[in-house]
């Protein structure tokens, strides 16, 4: 029971102790603590909405965003953070927030939390490990008498996954601003968006009211699994995003002809498969060829008329290239873009590379990096500097203010998908580091 | 118009002044020939059965098996065999025969033909020149009123292009014997097989007696274009089928995982499409590594789940490899399945490939396909021989008798598309030489 929450006594004596500013790690140490086996127990229960019928907690779950299973796992949220007395406010955009006073009404909120929503077949931490944390920090807090300098706002973000309707819209990008008229009216199975938010207690009709203006918090923290594997291959236990990456899209057309697969001989052969082969080889040649962290892929491919006895005449494929620095991103892209040539004068085809987005990369604050690390370090737990290869709600609070984000390590490093698993003691880790970093944000 | 039938009392004259027996290239010299008039405007009015709506001879044809389409362009040459005299007959599995008396009754007859149905989005040539080509060497040889020692029958096979059910089962497939009682009630489209059958004039309940026994006919003729570029490439009029090549099918499933594109190192995917990608190459590289007109293809692609952001955990791919020796595709195989192994291994997946089917090549007997060389010969037309790439009714008749095939050049190799191209001086040619092999087959 390493996590448990230090008695309320005992924190009291030392909060007493210290009218005087405390030496910077000194605060951190002494730090209520989440109780690690409640929020063990609270990602369990959430687990029930949306598991598949007969499964385990082992077997993911499938909470897409505005879906039964949504609906029901945001309803026990509520109840929870009304149970901590928090009077849970849903925005027109159908974001939950819940806010407690802090010592100087003028200042603006620490705001901190992540979503609930999973994409089809995914695990259990992915935003669940945020959103319940951010309610134990909450609770850790107010049980230990907590008062401080900031108002204190957590929030569960409606649809970060992105993965209904088309525009795949999460709602914390309403929150900064990005809505239009038109996509209000979108269909996704059968369903209005105006009508998918108002099922989560949204108001459409007000959803530019959700917006938050610059400047809106004193600064964002949330905690999430890294669902890469690098933490977990560094035995190190808390990652410090330095930020989110960009990401440039290319939807790529091959065009070859298509032609009878046993008269056609090899040399008279225009083969947009062969084509999209060496395309993709290429990616990860190129993508590896320098050192960093860049990653690419090819995640698409659908070839035409794709009959065992047809020579493939046409080829269409996504690359997606994330790395931190939009430079290095134009560069990859363009050495993409030359060996594209030279393939289709090699295999007699024609590539078009089309950018279909550029997202540009989401910067950590230095600041909230360094509170991250100076409440890791109190808590002795080693830290690495990383990338978020993944996109978060964080991204989009970047826009607004100070950002930062805690990572614990994925087992294997496998996210999206059933076998998605942090261990206990990293969770609590996690939570422990977002209550210090809370604690640490709210003395600058 | 050098392709002009001979007056029928110029042919009198000559063949009264050969009871004796003929030199052997001074008879096909002198052989009746086809009128390429007629034949280039039936090929024309038969492309109006299936022709794309608003389209012209131009926009090809699909005449799909059992469609309607296929239904009138039947009645059309049924018609036309009516007026010939032939007195069609329908044999219980569909197809159209028919008939002219030999001098001789005890002598099985020499069938020649070929197919009217056509892949969707097919060409005017593909099938429909063997079939007319059949019909006018029929008339020519009644018109120069040329009495053959053994009874002539033309054929047109029914469902030669296999597009329908999933057991694509040709017609001629049936007259060989393979048939089995459940393909009769086999669904597609809807449409039981018994009523295709019905649909197009066949006996499902008599469906065996189709079947013909071996060695009851002198010879199986088929002209047809080649659908390949060999003999346009070499410049040659008039291809001599060797045989038709062997097809082994594979069916390979590469198994990776399926990860978040963004948050996956590279050194640590196991992506399925950059195996398959591998793989693809591979088979292109061995089957190009030596002499010989051997092809290979991967036509059919899928991975899953084929998202833009995940890496492709799964692919599924056929390999299909021809050539006339077996010999030949086994050591490919073999090749290809070493560097599945290989590939697996350093792309952490892993391959199944399992052979689906291996069609023996069928052979074109010598004594036909010197038959065929003695008609072009006396036509002045130089000859190529080859491996027929893609498979033909002719396969089947191989399995009953001696076989053999006369190929005219498809411009640009093209087939199965609305491109196919066989010019009309080459078409009739090809039948000319159809007729000449006829009466060269006759006198063996």
């Amino acid at each position: 029971m390493i996590y448990r929450a230090i008695s309320r006594r005992s924190f009291l004596t030392l909060a007493a102790a210290s009218l005087a500013p405390w030496p910077r790690a000194a605060f951190a140490a002494n730090a209520p603590r989440v109780d690690a086996q409640q929020l063990r127990a609270r990602l369990e229960a959430l687990s029930m909405f949306g598991r598949p019928p007969g499964g385990t907690f082992a077997d993911g779950v499938s909470r897409v965003a505005y879906s039964d299973a949504d609906v029901q796992g945001r309803q026990y949220v509520i109840g929870l953070m009304q149970s901590a007395g928090l009077a849970p406010r849903i925005d027109p955009a159908g974001n939950i927030f819940g806010r407690r006073a802090g010592a100087e009404a003028s200042l603006p909120p620490i705001l901190f939390g992540s979503h609930i929503d999973s994409v089809p077949s995914g695990g259990n931490f992915d935003g669940d490990l945020g959103s319940l944390s951010a309610l134990g920090a909450m609770e850790t807090l107010a049980a230990a008498n907590v008062r401080t300098r900031h108002p204190l706002e957590m929030v569960v973000w409606a649809h970060e996954e992105g993965v209904a309707f088309t525009r795949g819209l999460a709602c914390s990008r309403i929150v900064a601003g990005d809505i239009k008229p038109t996509d209000l009216d979108e269909v996704w199975n059968g369903m209005r968006r105006a009508d998918a938010l108002r099922r989560i207690g949204g108001d459409p009709d007000r959803i530019l009211e959700a917006r938050r203006e610059k400047g809106s918090f004193h600064g964002y923290l949330e905690l999430h699994i890294e669902q890469g594997g690098n933490l977990e291959k560094a035995g190190i236990p808390v990652g410090i995003v330095e930020g989110i990456v960009a990401i440039d899209k290319y939807d790529v057309v091959v065009s070859g002809f298509a032609n009878h697969a046993g008269t056609t001989p090899m040399d008279q052969r225009q083969d947009a498969l062969v084509a999209a082969s060496q395309l993709t080889l290429a990616v990860r040649e190129i993508v590896t060829s320098e050192p960093g962290r860049q990653v690419g892929t090819v995640g698409h491919l659908e070839i035409s008329p794709n009959a065992p006895n047809v020579i493939p005449g046409a080829a269409r494929l996504t690359i997606e290239l994330r790395d931190l620095s939009a430079d290095k991103l134009k560069r990859l892209g363009d050495a993409v873009r030359a060996r594209a040539r030279a393939i289709a004068g090699a295999t007699r085809t024609t590539i078009e590379m089309k950018a279909s987005s550029l997202a540009a990369p989401a910067t950590a604050s230095p600041d909230v990096q360094s509170a991250i690390e100076r409440a890791s370090r109190a808590l002795q737990l080693p830290t690495l500097r990383l990338p978020s290869g993944a996109g978060h709600d964080a991204q989009m609070m970047a826009l607004l203010g100070p950002m930062g984000m805690i990572f614990v390590p994925s087992v294997a490093g496998i996210s999206h998908s059933p076998k998605e698993l942090t261990r206990w003691d990293d969770c609590a880790n996690g939570a422990n580091v977002l209550v210090g970093a809370i604690l640490e944000l709210d003395r600058t």
